[in-house]
């Protein structure tokens, strides 16, 4: 009966945690993706500014290119006046110098011609037959954009680690790039298991369920930067897990789902055993206790609980920081409320205890049935995890719920 | 000089959110997708179990399925002794039953056999020659997982409008679904304007800048659930765009970006004038008071400032509720934090004021240059609103940062 060997010695999360961030690495890969496709990613170069933008000196505000000093003394009752001798808008392109005593009507974006060094806006102006009155003086630089004043030619506007948001393809889009070099997303092999389990949408047999931690780990991964491979459902032999470890290795990352019996994952720890290590298996944390990590050639290897609520919910516990820490992206920071327990929980496994709850009216409700229903997480809006030495929280407690999103 | 005329009545952010809103219309069409690719889209059908899940009642832990009666008086000192039967794992198929003072050996996830109520976990068990010790009683129940436990045939386990979940996807694979019935994205046109204006990656001609906000646009607007078209960049002549309103009719929302002149502006206002009508143009708040928003044959249509910061930090404020509207999405939920001004800023604009800071060492230094400097954005780490009657923030005032994700 050496299958049926349970579980011996415990880590704690915080432990579990520490081991798979000492042993998962950051993508080194690099891609170029379109621009307007690249938020989210992480830059893998500093985006260097090629040319200054504007490239040009031009009108902030639609009105009249003008000589400031021609304006000084300008006022409602004392306007100034000067001859228009040209009309520019942008797109156009004209040879224009403004002389003393002269202003080119101007729209917003097109170059400040030779001779002038300021914007009169059309508000503060009137223009008759040829010459337009100035109600108000300006001084150099007003209402205009200097040639760089956006971007310096040679000026790493954007570094290197930096996530991309719309503003950052703004930058980029303002330089003329078309591709932004990122680092690649980590691929996550995602393998169920089970000789009882199905893919949705096959008929089920007496004794077989659906597979749902392909979905749900597919799901969460996804979200959080990773390229996931759906591999079919491998059965549980030691010569089936061996050879999708293998078949998988071109991959950054290797999940196997499933296994809920200990005699399961005594096979997938075996597999690790031969072909690589195990750095732990079975953590302090109730669900989820019969999680595996380990390596093989280097490569990182999990080994999640069959049952889908302890899978989901140690995904968010440890999947979602080592896929993130890969894929280069700060640590996920959910947002949290606080709530009062709407009814009396009794814990007291000797474990942590990730307990999803729901939320109503400012109170909190424990939504567990069992590890193996997933409608324990589907109905809540979020967890809390209740300290090891915790037998009992009392109705109207004070908890810190960390939201799904 | 019709088209130098400028703003005359401006209303406020939260009036032009509020038309807006009462315009736009949430997304009536629906789509099958596959599951693994629900997540953060929209329900547009209840999902009902169609049959109980689990499906059958079985062993939620590997040991003994057995009588409970069998058991009762069982303790370490005084084992009960009961006749293993059978042996069964989880995948194979066989007719057992078991009668009084028999058990059979099953692993998690296999149906409990006809007569067993509930399993002795295989730590307080000994197993030698066909007989297993009983070192524990077991109540009726225990240590199984019912049929239907996790969802009953019939019950409506999520909602039509619910927003999907990695755990709601979980639910879907376990109901054996291959496909989400989801409400399609909003089909967003964005038509960038402007003859001054060329393509990323095009050489630029004199006087010439690139398209920035299609990029941004199409970013920030596909993070918030839209599916994008991104139209060729149309010159600022009344048949032009004319001619693509039409063209973009077949889509749920139109936003044309560019027209940094008043001129390039009241082109689309008469297009809207004469081919719909105009629901707001000019709002109270810096950058972006030249933001445009009318109707077109029941179709919202936006003009939005064409300098890059005004544009983007609109898209904030005016299109990201609106999208989400449409996507029947909740509204966001950015994360704020507090911050003291590092420095001094003069507002005194007499609109409300959308500064981009960022935040050093829990200090908020403004990053804003000029509306057409996308860096303004780029280089913050969030924004505050600051209203329209405030002149003057001090050094070392409190604000609320909302944060850029």
């Amino acid at each position: 009966m050496s299958e049926m060997v349970p579980f011996k010695l415990l880590i704690s999360r915080e432990e579990a945690i520490k081991r798979i961030m000492g042993t998962v690495k950051p993508v080194e890969r690099t891609e170029a993706v379109p621009i307007e496709e690249s938020t989210g990613r992480v830059l893998a170069e500093d985006v260097v500014a090629v040319e200054d933008v504007p490239p040009f000196t031009r009108a902030a505000m639609d009105g009249y290119a003008v000589r400031a000093e021609d304006t000084y003394g300008a006022s409602q009752q004392n306007p100034k006046a000067l001859k228009v001798t040209a009309v520019l808008h942008a797109g156009e392109s004209a040879s224009v110098t403004v002389n003393e005593g002269e202003c080119a009507r101007i729209a917003t974006g097109y170059p400040v011609p030779q001779g002038a060094d300021s914007v009169v806006m059309v508000e503060f102006t009137d223009e008759k037959e040829g010459n337009v009155s100035i109600f108000d003086a300006v001084h150099p630089g007003a209402n205009i954009s200097p040639q760089g004043e956006d971007m310096k030619k040679g000026e790493a506007v954007l570094k290197k680690e930096e996530a991309v948001t719309p503003a950052k393809v703004g930058v980029m889009a303002a330089l003329g790039k078309r591709k932004a070099l990122v680092y690649g997303k980590p691929r996550v092999a995602v393998v169920p298991t089970g000789t009882e389990v199905r893919e949705p949408g096959a008929k089920l047999g007496k004794g077989q369920i659906y597979d749902v931690n392909t979905y749900t780990l597919s799901s969460i991964l996804s979200a959080n930067g990773a390229q996931i491979t759906m591999s079919p459902i491998v059965p549980d032999s030691f010569e089936s897990l061996s050879s999708a470890v293998k078949r998988f290795l071109n991959h950054d990352l290797i999940i196997f789902s499933g296994g809920s019996s200990v005699g399961e994952r005594d096979l997938l720890v075996k597999v690790l055993e031969q072909a690589g290590k195990v750095v732990f298996h079975g953590v302090q944390i109730k669900p989820g206790k019969p999680t595996l990590f380990g390596t093989v050639e280097g490569k990182p290897v999990f080994g999640m609980p069959g049952y889908p609520a302890s899978c989901l919910s140690n995904a968010y516990i440890f999947l979602v920081p080592a896929i993130r820490a890969m894929a280069r992206l700060p640590p996920a920071k959910p947002r949290t409320v606080k709530a009062k327990m709407g009814k009396k929980f009794v814990s007291g496994s000797g474990r942590e205890q990730f307990l999803p709850v729901k939320i109503r009216n400012g109170k909190a409700y424990s939504t567990f049935k069992k590890s193996g229903d997933i409608t324990s997480l589907a109905k809540a809006d979020g967890y809390v995890i209740l300290p090891v030495n915790l037998d009992v929280i009392e109705e109207g407690e004070e908890i810190t719920v960390t939201l799904f999103e």
